[in-house]
């Protein structure tokens, strides 16, 4: 697969941010980029840039740069979105309806296949999303994992519940969670979370606003 | 105010993980904690932790360590969130009627004060929130920032929208924008920018959980 294992996080976070401005790129017809370009589009030195990408063994064409598809193409195949992948999500309250709502997902290559919740009385109701996806009790969620074959998994429930949630998550086979939960999940070393608080956002800003006064 | 004005980014964003503990550690009712305890239960040093918190002008009490309450209080008013502060929000879709309902805000100190939006069909709604909001016109946020003194701004406006509204946003006084639009915006030195990019956060799990297979 060529994937590599041992790349610093922070190199693997700008591969987001490097594939979004080759999108860009992309989307105005430019066919070459130089990393010099490609770095001042995120306020990153040339030098970060080339030095990325050969974590990665991908490398420019002297004098022409970078080709942007094949970039995209190959920064896809790194993160592992260059095919679709079927993701679940736990939790169809306001903030799970907007998740499944959001374009971007689907645009990113993230299918969200299943939708499970905890109250009964949501069970059996249908949901906007991909063809329209029926919420599912928590104790279907193994087998739909293992039918789909999904290994990422989307938590939006309320704190309280969100540890119950993620070790039944653990033990369906989900194998990375984004958690939107505002707690810190105690899991195994076979699952992978990424955690969005979006308070700690607002404070960071507030801060940011209040130093610049 | 005592707010520092050059501290590392990396040691601001580690004082809301040190809050959401020592609020976790006070909710049990905790007087006392030691930089190690607080370093272990985050995977820090408790070298990391004394270094984060001299930068503050803050110090253990020897033998005793941290009083808890004493630190949640310093932290807040280091971060500005010793008092409540007026937000607004842009863009009253799935995801901005989720922030509204999203209780982690309030719960941090900020209060959603207005709502905006272009779409004429949406003006004179009322939505959830805080004392039930009434969706407002992008031409009377300029008005509506002076008379709250609101500076902070979440912005959930899809990204084709996204550099109009949060043009708007600076012309009317919002010095920090909380971004949940997939673009980058363009905005002068005197306004900071927070973006939450949902599909990063999956994309970057998918590297994750690729790697560990």
């Amino acid at each position: 697969m060529g994937r590599a294992e041992h790349i610093p996080v922070p190199a693997v976070k700008r591969l987001s941010l490097y594939l979004r401005q080759l999108e860009a790129f992309r989307a105005v017809d430019r066919k070459t980029v130089s990393s010099r370009e490609l770095g001042a589009s995120l306020g990153l030195s040339d030098a970060q840039v080339r030095k990325d990408f050969a974590y990665f063994g991908q490398f420019g064409h002297p004098g022409i740069g970078y080709r942007v598809p094949e970039l995209i193409q190959r920064v896809r195949q790194i993160l592992g979105t260059d095919k679709t992948s079927n993701v679940l999500l736990v939790g169809a309250g306001n903030l799970g309806r907007a998740l499944l709502a959001y374009r971007g997902f689907t645009r990113r290559g993230f299918q969200v296949k299943a939708v499970f919740d905890a109250d009964p009385g949501k069970i059996g109701q249908s949901v906007a999303g991909d063809g329209g996806l029926i919420i599912q009790p928590v104790s279907e969620m193994r087998e739909k994992v293992r039918k789909e074959s999904i290994r990422t998994g989307i938590l939006a429930v309320p704190a309280d519940a969100a540890q119950a949630v993620a070790d039944a998550m653990t033990a369906a086979g989900i194998r990375g969670i984004l958690n939107f939960a505002p707690t810190m999940l105690r899991v195994g070393p076979e699952v992978s979370v990424s955690s969005v608080d979006l308070a700690v956002h607002l404070e960071q800003l507030s801060f940011q606003v209040g130093a610049s006064m």
